[in-house]
């Protein structure tokens, strides 16, 4: 440890406090916070998303806009206000209806005495039809639909739309869980079902393909069963990913939902014969909940940790100068190692460089940049310079190990070191996936799988540790009454039946009755 | 007309009714109809922006976040939501506070009786504390900074938002003025006065660049007098345009704020000394508005007129097949014309190109892209393919005039001719606006040139004709009391003073007072 450009001994050995070992709830909180991402805001479950949270979910846009446009889609926008009325015509096909969403009633804020008796500012201009801030989009979208399809030649009609959504959630949680998140929702007419089917799963096939070549986390396809449907879908399919407290997080959906909302969005075409018929729509949607996606798949004791790919930035260099006389030689070397970094192409744009220059201790400056995940940090100082070469931390290595590098060599590898970091956290999570998946093949297997639900336990306070189970693969016979009472029970709900692989048939764990393929079943997010 | 190319002698000369002479109001909502940008919904006052409208916006997005990350602002996300105390604070400060804005009072929506007696949703829930929709972020990003801030070393603080707002507007019209519109909003501190003040003007210098050189629209930048800032701010500028009816668009509003903001939002830092002060913020922002400026720039009697370097493709390719036998020879042949345009560079992107084989009549498909305003349309039939050679027309030459060009001239100039394109739209609005720019020198000249207001006149019925008088260059000492007589009388407003040039001292036409340069004054949207 004499190597001067180790963290002094004074620095934490360990960034993140508790670690996922003894609270992986609150670990999560303050990697969110160490690295920057996000916050909360005094309005109730709203965050704020810092800029480096912003750049990587401005990455993920980039990226998945691509491919929705290379899959034939076109972006637009519809307002964020729904009419009361559009609700109401859905919920005729919705049994006890009551949605958590956030309403306006008013339209000014006047001068007045509040309830407490006290002057302020209070609601006046009451509304003829109250308005919700849009939770999804099927209904407002529908109606511009039912305007724009008339005839076959208007199908298919593929729509996407970036936007802000509201839900009123009781327990909100960074990323994971919040009030207002922002989204992509796609939404799809056309002629027919079978051309509606093959949409819904090929984006259900992009949402994977960018979940394990994009953010490293390794998915599985399956498909809901009905309990856990999009309300008036007819299937809901999904891609699962295991997080590192073995719980399942649901990253994205895909919705084929038959003709239902082109019944009661009046989505009507009139083939080349001229009779007239229902369209078959679809709709599938991710958001900024993948970066929770990505925190929990990736980060660890010391903070965040990026897949270079949707990285913000993918390198920092830190010139370390102690002696005037060769700060400035320092600062250049570093400013022309930047350019050259950054005519470099790499995953779809130019390598980003930060050069962070500020006048802060060496040590501190290192471990902002290990907690916010950079995934290489790069540090010269007047001998480096003098050799040529540069200081190197991969983040994926351990915060103590660094290695000395030809400049040349370490311009020419780059491209290919971040790729061997963006494959290392991949296999990582695909191996950590594995190792805590198993075949159940009874009742009995399956209850020690999970453990009993403790009653104290709590998405807030269940540690990394403590938490049973995994993934567990099971033949099941979908049933709600099932379903409820594996939620009651163990606090566990089917994610998924798998759409490839694992095919053989056996009989349902629970009912005895039989089935064609193993689900998938697991505690969740 | 024997050539068979032109259009069809059925087809209409002229695509928008009315002209804009006719009936410039309508022509305008006319085009935005006939381009497919944007379309009312059925909430009252928000827009659908459509495919080709959104793909406009994201060319605005894109063009112009790169100039705000290459002046080093970082984005970000905030709540949507404003609480009602935050605008308390604020209306301390503005006498006869009053907002039309939404007000979110309830977050449920379930079964139960509506005010007609009739069964139906209601909303539940009520919310202890109103929220409000932002029709801007001031307040709820000042509470973030007043988080961020804490030493000079913080500063400055460099941050842009691309969101919705939403404000109550009475009278709407399509990306002019809309309930919910989509915009930027920059936020920055800094720890001085004139760092602040840089800022303010070097964003007002991005806008004029940007609409400028990207939208081909001559811009003045100005300021603004007392009467038209922003509440609470202590200057505000703007870019101001001329439309073709000669009236001003506000294109974009620079402000800044002093230490305003800072009080209220308890934004303050501590000096390298340590002691504590307030700090400086400013805040700019465009919107979709800019569409609607566009239109009203280059859109002609056929539709709109798009400028090549913002237009969502820059050139549709239409092969025109009759004999079945050549059919898949000419699509063939265009597919290849467009894969070879797609690898050329224009204007920090690749040539976008439709492809439009669509089994329409091929003067309504000519027709549909004239209104769409797309730069070049090419044809390409068995001859051409034979020589060759391309049938094209350029947008803005009239729909008429088409030209056979070789292929691999098309290719070699193409990049030229949009550049033509783009400086001969921002010629021709140039010449328009300095045709319609006078230096005023009384009263009595400024009343013949603007005329008395019509009481029958208002911005729905009046005619391009009609409107009387452009910009009006004016000396000016800025008294409140003169700017309500104008705006009762003539409709017109100061829209600015112009920043630079213009400078020669003289006399307030209105009051005799001292002037030290000209106001420009003009009627407005």
């Amino acid at each position: 440890m004499s190597n001067p450009k180790q963290p002094a001994a004074s620095a934490p050995t360990t960034a993140i406090t508790p670690t996922r070992e003894e609270n992986y709830a609150e670990w999560y909180q303050q990697v969110v916070r160490a690295a920057d991402l996000a916050e909360n805001s005094d309005v109730r479950g709203c965050m704020v998303i810092k800029p480096w949270g912003y750049a990587t979910w401005e990455n993920v846009q980039r990226v998945l806009d691509r491919m929705f446009k290379d899959t034939g889609h076109k972006n637009a926008y519809f307002p964020l206000f729904i009419p009361l009325s559009y609700l109401e015509k859905e919920a005729e096909h919705v049994e006890g209806f009551a949605k958590e969403c956030a309403v306006v009633t008013h339209h000014r804020l006047q001068p007045g005495t509040k309830a407490d008796g006290k002057p302020g500012l209070v609601p006046a201009g009451e509304l003829q039809e109250p308005l919700v801030v849009r939770p999804t989009s099927e209904t407002i979208i529908g109606a511009s639909f039912s305007k724009w399809v008339q005839s076959y030649r208007d199908l298919p009609l593929l729509i996407n739309q970036w936007a802000n959504v509201v839900r009123w959630e009781m327990r909100t949680r960074l990323f994971l869980r919040t009030t207002e998140f922002l989204w992509q929702e796609g939404h799809t007419a056309h002629a027919t079902s079978e051309e509606a089917m093959v949409e819904t799963l090929k984006m259900l096939e992009v949402y994977a393909d960018f979940a394990e070549n994009w953010m490293a986390m390794p998915v599985i396809k399956g498909e809901k069963t009905e309990g856990e449907r999009f309300p008036g879908a007819v299937n809901t399919y999904c891609i699962e990913a295991m997080m590192q407290d073995r719980k399942a997080l649901q990253a994205g959906t895909s919705h084929f939902l038959g003709q239902n909302f082109a019944h009661s969005s009046d989505i009507k075409f009139s083939d080349a014969n001229g009779s007239v018929s229902f369209a078959w729509t679809t709709s599938w949607g991710v958001s900024t909940r993948l970066i929770g996606g990505m925190i929990m798949t990736h980060a660890d004791d010391d903070g965040m940790v990026l897949p270079p790919r949707l990285a913000p930035a993918h390198v920092v260099i830190i010139p370390v100068t102690h002696k005037p006389e060769t700060a400035q030689a320092v600062h250049d070397y570093c400013v022309k190692l930047a350019a050259d970094l950054r005519t470099i192409h790499y995953a779809g744009r130019t390598i980003d460089v930060e050069l962070d220059a500020r006048d802060i201790r060496g040590g501190d400056k290192a471990w902002q940049w290990i907690k916010k995940g950079i995934p290489l940090r790069v540090e010269v100082g007047p001998r480096d310079m003098e050799q040529d070469s540069v200081f190197m931390a991969r983040r994926d290595r351990g915060h103590k190990e660094k290695v000395s590098v030809k400049r040349d060599e370490f311009l020419a590898t780059i491209v290919q070191t971040l790729e061997d970091m963006q494959s290392g956290l991949f296999a990582r999570a695909k191996a950590h996936r594995e190792a805590n998946t198993q075949r159940i093949d009874s009742r009995a297997e399956f209850e020690a799988f999970f453990g009993v639900k403790n009653e104290a336990e709590s998405e807030e306070t269940s540690s990394g540790g403590s938490v049973k189970g995994g993934f567990a693969l099971a033949h099941y016979a979908p049933d709600p009454a099932v379903e409820d009472e594996l939620k009651a029970k163990f606090a566990v709900t089917c994610r998924c039946i798998p759409v490839d692989g694992n095919d053989e048939p056996g009989t349902c764990i629970f009912s005895g009755k039989p089935s064609s393929r193993r689900a998938v079943f697991a505690k969740s997010y």
